[in-house]
């Protein structure tokens, strides 16, 4: 770790350019509206290391998949997200010589991030052909309209006489730089543009997915507009303006941009709509448009603003983690989903993981009205006949259904055996994430209108996944890779096998539901899946009720794994730290056989199913295998904030705590510039909602168990229940909640009820 | 399987052209020397599908890794055996039409593999450009001078009038189908020619060796000389011969190929050294030259011939398995290794694998003077310090080796983390090797020049690889893969366990036998190694002595993993044969949690320490693994066959038996296109000496129990033992053993003591 950036309690700063860290910059400060986003690149040239990317929401590409070694059951592509036409720039020319900070350095460089209303500028000062020149580059991604975006660029000449061109650019000439094949992902389909303006359409390879983009740009000096020449490019258009401006003149490009995919408009007019939204843009101006984003961003604030008072490192953090994921996922299309990187990089795809149904479902459940989390369901409810097809390919039959690990479309991207095949336990996440949003959300309706139909194929799977061993007398799961992926092929990985039993229980109580108060819905949804349940009920029973769970004879503790004791047992402490991380320092074979835990995976299932175990079971565990743990994956802190929390282990809980909330801002692993840990943002605000906070929401009634670190004054969170807004505040004289808006609701505050409003 | 060669006792014969079986013929009508060799393609061009190729034994090209997702210590490369200049073309246009077999589709086609004398012979009929023409193509790769090879082409017109214009090429000019990146491999150093013939020297790139080739050629019309035309090719030289031929002319091209490395001449004389072997070639004439290679195949069947009567396609199998492992390892240079397809195909690249150890080396004890064996010995003692590299990137220390999965000089080059870190099992085959090198041919001496070496090497390994369990109150060894492939990643594999204490105590021995009659060189030698006995011999003793076996409770049953007794306990008989091999048709995931075995694993470790265990415990475990074994690798029947002719179990040892050795020549799996099973075909020679022979060599004295199936009337095979050549009669009469040259020798048949000479 090493701090680079500024602490603010509501901003992002650079202060002074780090070329070394452009890219992790460029991460960093990203901005995006949900539906499309792009790193912080520069707007003008850069010829620096970087990587130049915009990203459009749910549209993909399925890369040719690179394999050493192919394994039957491995799918033929991995769908990336894909680098798509660049609306950012504005190249800069003075008197000749292009601006570019790799070769002019910049003085009083300052990159900012305004989290509060979603705005990054850019500024510095530079000397350049004989000139000094003062620049302010400011941009961003409307949250009002979301097909829109704005970019100000700002010129002060502060000294001598410059001749400006610049060249406002819509350009499609665009690359993936992780193609595996360095195939290009974007065909032009139309392009055209005038003096004013112009347009693009493109669309994918294979994929066909088709994008409308539209730009106006106009340019004053000292607020004299200048002529436009139209500059066709060979993918795109840009506007060129050339001036001449002296010292103490001021030049200003603003430029609009509309975006638009075919999933929201007919593809014939897809132009038609982009230039009208990029003319709506420019008729509203920069200052209205602000506005109105600004106040798109104070609603989101309202409903998920975190204040730590007396730690602004750690409230830098937890906004900086709010602001992220409301730039990832807006809730308002059931084909988008929270991208491990969000729109911040192009690593890992821009898939789905069990990520977003673990960690970030619980965010979004907190902060927005159910609606949005409700979209989360519904993008697996869509992707069901592919997750049945996925088991199918694997050998699985009569409806079970396996949910991929990573993908954009429902079919399985990923092809590494151990992971692809065996680390299952993501098919459970997708059951829990349905109980969990019914638990929270009290629209239990959802069962009949998609829930039970995934709840059904999940338990179709688990219940082929199982075999009989004779030996045990039991049921057991062999061949698996728990959370913890340290572990590979294992046998009875304890929480795996609980999760599969519970979701065949949760099945059975599901199906009860369905017969009480959908009997119509399930009818149909019966016959569509070919389910009777006379021939399936009894053995998920079986399973559930006879499944076989490894544990440590003569404790509580129950074992990762089959033979997990036979491994030397060693601590995490007792390791060097020249070793760690150790998935950097060690083989992988030395890193399979070692005890050592990249993430919480038995204390996984205890943060699912917390209530099945009393507090001394629950502190064993934790004594257990925390102190085997390397927390190598970015969403194993969390976990364990919210378990120490729940044990009142303080330190162990704000040594979790501070692990997990600037991972991505102080660059913790180095590994920021590929882009941002998007989803374990979430576990840092489960960190202190469900954590410090202690909040659970029991039998339909929010229940606070809150917890001050003494490293704070206080804390107060935003929360959503059930159409209300709740503020909860936790300061050395207890934990106050009060009601910002929504019908009276009864609470409980460290085992007291109250009521509220 | 679907038989479509002929059936011969000492040839492989192709009657009728099969362009659908092309790929598979060009592998199985191989040629080579050991030096050299090539696939059977056709002399004159083929636009059918078909793969060139042309092998250079230890020339080799480190191919960048392919992978699709990185593990800390995989190897950069992967080393490939390289497609080399093909000096076989010899194109011919008639009447300006190029003679193709693709497109003239031959009459009378017939292709014949004489393995007696080791020659390629290809005839046909054709109707090209208005003539009608019947030619007969015959080469060899001389096994009397393993530095040159020969060509004849000969043409008669049966009808028309021929223009006939025949290019003899030497061609530089190729590609590896299987290159990752489409890389080339070699590059131009020098080339020149004249209307004699011409040479090319090429070299590798990135390793850098150093190939010289020259050829000579001359035509004849009627015996009549045509003139030769020098033709320069861009990579390589040709020399154009043009005549016309009436009905009833005899045309004949020979050509007389020198091939040189800078292995065995110095860099600035290969040019002139090619030459002068091509000009030698050409001196002595088709006649002499394949006269001379004739006496030399003479003298390796004299060591290996196997005769098996009443069964002509096991005899001509057995040939075939013993010819082209004489191809692929002559034993003359401790650089070359036996390649699991030879000089056949490109497939797995030319490295090798512990085939060479467990298989091979039997092969070449039984079949060659000692001095054979011992290079391949010698060639993994100078991988010595390699495998020691290879072990410290994976975090061992002390001078511990790993030898590589997959190699060319001593680097690893397999990437696939269940196999490359896991399949550690081969690293104890090269100490068993030693001890069946020093057994079977009573050269204790080995084990000062070189065998002390690799043991403790070997030693050093496993002795930080196992780790105590104090749950199990033994040494255990986690994260393994066994010699049965269809099980990754597990812990205590038997044979695993098995191999690993025998190698310590086989240590403990060595350093005894080392201490009492090498003492000079031990000293040497423990200096060079920094060992001290008494730092580490105690250990070796602890984790031999106290090494963990699982067994199935109640029987004397070995289980071949922790846990295996939890798996669905199904036996291959009740697969379906449209699920066969799983391989190909099961998930890797089903095969990984089936029960079922691909190659023998426990029963190999019962193959390699028979003496440990008596019948009743052999049985026992042959009855339980051989009805789980699927015997998809094809280095498992063999295994089978001598397993279970020492048990008495015919109808099983043959049924074995008939599934190795004909392999590729009846092409069961479908894969013989991509080169023959090299390696497998020694294990066809062990069924054969060791399984119905019941060969083995106790206490310095040769021991046989042999068995006559009931599908032959007889067998013969002859046996190198010690400076003496056997002969081994098998008939309803009894055994025969015969002393065909050498010392007066004691032997034992049936457990009776016999003199023989």
């Amino acid at each position: 770790m090493e701090r680079y950036l500024d602490i603010d309690p509501w901003k992002v700063v650079e202060t002074g350019f780090h070329p070394d860290r452009q890219r992790s910059s460029e991460s960093i400060f990203s901005i995006g509206n949900g539906r499309f986003g792009q790193r912080a690149n520069h707007e003008e040239a850069y010829s620096g290391d970087h990587l130049r990317g915009s990203y459009v929401g749910g549209v993909y590409y399925p890369d040719k998949t690179k394999v050493g070694w192919w394994k039957n059951g491995y799918p033929e592509y991995f769908a990336k997200v894909l680098n798509a036409p660049d609306w950012t720039s504005i190249r800069v020319r003075v008197n000749g010589e292009e601006l570019d900070l790799a070769k002019q350095a910049p003085r009083h460089f300052r990159r900012t991030l305004d989290m509060h209303i979603g705005l990054l500028t850019r500024s510095f000062e530079v000397d350049i052909a004989g000139c000094i020149l003062s620049v302010k580059a400011q941009r961003f991604c409307s949250m009002a309209d979301v097909e829109t975006a704005h970019v100000r660029y700002a010129i002060d000449v502060l000294s001598g006489e410059a001749n400006l061109e610049m060249e406002a650019e819509l350009n499609g000439d665009v690359q993936n730089e992780d193609a595996n094949w360095e195939e290009r992902f974007w065909e032009l389909f139309d392009k055209d543009g005038d003096a004013e303006g112009g347009y693009l359409l493109v669309k994918t390879r294979k994929t066909g997915f088709q994008v409308g983009h539209a730009f106006r740009a106009t340019c004053t000096v000292d607020g004299q507009p200048v002529e436009a020449h139209a500059s066709p490019l060979d993918m795109g258009h840009a506007l060129t303006f050339a001036c001449s401006a002296s010292a103490g003149a001021s030049v200003l490009i603003d430029k609009q941009v509309g975006l638009v995919r075919d999933f929201d408009h007919a593809p014939d007019t897809l132009i038609a709509v982009a230039q009208q939204k990029a003319a709506d843009a420019e008729a509203s101006g920069w200052n209205a448009a602000r506005q109105d984003h600004a106040m798109a961003w104070a609603a989101i604030w309202e409903g998920a603003d975190i204040v730590i008072e007396g730690d602004d490192a750690a409230q830098q953090a937890i906004r900086f983690n709010v602001f992220h994921l409301n730039q990832t996922y807006t809730g308002d299309d059931p084909r988008l989903n929270v991208g491990p990187k969000g729109f911040t990089g192009e690593k890992y795809g821009g898939a789905s993981y069990w990520d977003t149904e673990a960690y970030c479902l619980p965010f979004f459940l907190g902060t927005h009205p159910a609606s949005v989390s409700r979209q989360l369901l519904v993008y697996r409810r869509n992707h069901l006949e592919r997750a049945i097809e996925n088991a199918e390919k694997l050998g699985f039959s009569g409806g079970a259904a396996l949910y991929p690990m990573v993908t954009m479309n429902g079919e399985e991207c990923h092809n590494e055996w151990e992971i692809t095949f065996e680390e299952i336990h993501r098919n459970g996440a997708m059951v829990y994430a349905i109980h969990n949003y019914i638990r929270q959300s009290g629209d239990a309706a959802y069962m009949a209108e998609g829930g039970w139909e995934v709840v059904l194929g999940v338990a179709r799977f688990w219940a082929q996944r199982v075999n009989w061993s004779e030996a045990k007398q039991a049921w057991v799961m062999l061949g698996v890779t728990g959370p913890n992926e340290y572990e590979n092929n294992v046998n009875n990985n304890w929480y795996t096998n609980r999760l599969a039993a519970w979701c065949l229980q949760y099945a059975g109580e599901a199906l009860d539901w369905m017969k009480a108060y959908a009997s119509v819905a399930l009818a149909e949804q019966n016959a569509r899946w070919s389910f009777d349940e006379s021939d399936e009920r009894a053995h998920w029973e079986s399973v559930s009720n006879g499944m076989f769970y490894p544990a440590l004879e003569g404790t509580r503790v129950f074992l990762q794994q089959d033979g997990f004791m036979d491994k030397e047992q060693r601590m995490a402490d007792d390791l060097d730290d020249a070793e760690r991380p150790i998935n950097q320092h060690w083989s992988w074979d030395r890193i399979l056989r070692s005890v050592f835990i990249k993430q919480a995976d038995t204390l996984q299932g205890f943060y699912f199913f917390e209530d099945e175990f009393d507090d001394a079971t629950h502190r064993e565990n934790f004594e257990f295998y925390e102190p085997r743990t390397v927390h190598e994956s970015s969403l194993s802190p969390c976990v364990h904030v919210v378990l120490a929390a729940k044990l009142g282990m303080e330190e162990k809980a704000v040594e979790m705590y501070l692990r997990t909330a600037r991972l991505d801002l102080d660059d913790y692993n180095r590994e920021a510039y590929q882009g941002l840990h998007i989803t374990s943002m979430a576990g840092t605000w489960m960190s202190v909602v469900e954590g410090f906070g202690g909040y659970r929401v029991v039998d339909g009634v929010p229940h606070f168990k809150p917890m001050l670190p003494s490293v704070w004054k206080s804390y107060r969170f935003n929360l959503h229940f059930r159409g209300r807004q709740l503020q909860v505040a936790v300061t050395p004289e207890g934990c106050d909640v009060s009601l910002t808006s929504g019908d009276p609701l009864d609470i409980v505050v460290d085992g007291e009820p109250r009521r509220l409003g």
